[in-house]
């Protein structure tokens, strides 16, 4: 099984309480393709850059095996760029920059190589951009997963609404699935959204976890509790590529793998806030990855008897 | 074992949404009261109504094997009553009326019979009351269970430093750990909270569910996901009596028996949020309570395999 991506891969330049950085490697793509190298299962990116993206970080994507003849470069113009600053709690941010440039236009092609991706994960675009992804997918893929944002509930309903329906698992912050669904409770939420089309949905909360809902059933998951978190940018990205990658690696698409797979996005997630931008996501060792994820379990698991 | 339960014994008016009440049984001590019988441990009350406190109150709270020999009833006096309205989110609320009367001068009287309690538990009351009563037991419980509130912060912080200091559990919410230790990160507050006195730190998220900190050990706990929040009124004090009470039954204070408590005080919690004030706390046979905690497991347990 392949998984293919589509997103940005963009330059960020970020500010927390801790620091600050220069120009950096960023965007959604980026972080789920790294992500998805920790699974080792095949992938490949459908993006766009500008001829000042640095050769360097596509070596980097190519290396960990993130297949990147999929993001097309525009020779004369200049790549996504997001410049934001963190509050001292990490929970709100202010955008200072957001430079769309090659983005404006972007007309993802597919490369021959991915037309067959079983699992499509569209990270946060226009809804209409990814509408135009899945028609131009050889065949409907096995698993179409879903993440957008209040933006496009704001700009783009009508396109959005369209996706949506075509989706099988939609993430959404929990604050969207509000406004999304009209319904503050997140159960009533969820099953107006299943109603517009997914079959899964998950409702992410950031330091307070996430939820995944199917039918009638509800798994639930508590963040990692972490001393410092000292860079939240590509966390929700993170946890998408991890969660997907690991669906990809079991070839299963039920319940309990979801399950798990919220898991594995959620470790992931939790080592990319350590350090700035997708520097921890680089680092992180098969070893490190399975004693948070017995972290995890170590954190829920219990006992009662009455 | 016994478990004494110090706290408020009270009127309430609420509105919801959905409704609202004239004056109802309330209070913390009743709540935990109520919660403690559904374990069939021993407890007793100590506390103060007035003249007006109706006995088939009393008889409710004697009837379900809580020992109300420690409420005081002053004949002249009238019972605390408070009064609120809850904004469409049921996550907020104003308070309409406090009339705090007999609770003003409260001086607790412990009967003989729980003197000897091994099991304290301090209801929200101001930490100078709290401290006395520590004072007045026979001999130190084996365990000293504390909730308090922002309000003593603000207002008595030397007397809750000392009580603090006596205290092997305290209860608290997120807001509250952050102020009272100075820290955003719930990590680094139970930390510094520890270092006060308590050796087990559970901080409350409301409906993100709660967390437990001993030494370098965590428990996270999701809130079970509801559908519908009728009236949020008494859900920290349910938990914390539905806490205690486990503990009480299981004669054991170790990490492992704490997290199961704080399941057993969450599902208890899960289904007094049901109702207005205590009239599904009334209703909750053991089966339900036993459903309950099964969804719990339901909702929490994962395999993952990478």
């Amino acid at each position: 099984m392949k998984l293919l991506v589509v997103g940005s891969v963009a330059f960020d330049a970020i500010e927390t309480p801790f620091g600050k950085t220069n120009k950096i490697l960023g965007g959604a793509a980026t972080y789920i393709g790294l992500a998805a190298s920790l699974m080792n299962v095949k992938s490949g990116i459908v993006s766009v850059v500008g001829g000042d993206f640095p050769q360097q970080y596509l070596d980097l994507l190519e290396s960990r095996g993130v297949n990147n003849d999929g993001i097309e470069i525009v020779k004369d113009g200049k790549t996504f760029f997001w410049s934001g600053k963190y509050h001292n709690d990490l929970n709100s941010r202010d955008t200072l920059v957001t430079e769309v440039n090659v983005l404006e236009h972007f007309d993802p092609k597919i490369p021959q190589s991915m037309e067959d991706a079983e699992v499509l994960l569209l990270g946060n675009l226009h809804p209409g951009v990814q509408l135009s992804v899945l028609e131009k997918m050889k065949k409907r893929p096995k698993l179409v997963i879903l993440d957008t944002m209040n933006f496009w509930m704001d700009t783009a309903w009508d396109a959005l609404m369209q996706m949506v329906a075509k989706t099988d698992v939609i993430t959404i912050n929990d604050e969207e699935a509000r406004q999304l669904s009209g319904e503050y409770s997140l159960v009533k939420a969820a099953k107006k959204i299943h109603d517009m089309g997914p079959d899964f949905v998950i409702i992410k909360k950031g330091e307070h976890g996430a939820l995944l809902f199917h039918e009638d059933r509800i798994f639930a998951i508590p963040a990692m509790p972490l001393e410092e978190v000292f860079d939240p940018t590509g966390a929700g990205d993170t946890f998408a590529g991890g969660f997907a990658a690991y669906l990809v690696k079991k070839e299963e698409f039920d319940f309990e793998t979801m399950k798990s797979a919220l898991i594995v996005g959620s470790a992931l997630a939790s080592f990319t806030v350590e350090k700035f931008g997708t520097e921890r996501l680089q680092e992180i060792t098969e070893g490190e990855l399975i004693a948070r994820i017995k972290q995890f379990k170590d954190l829920t698991t219990f006992e009662v008897e009455v």
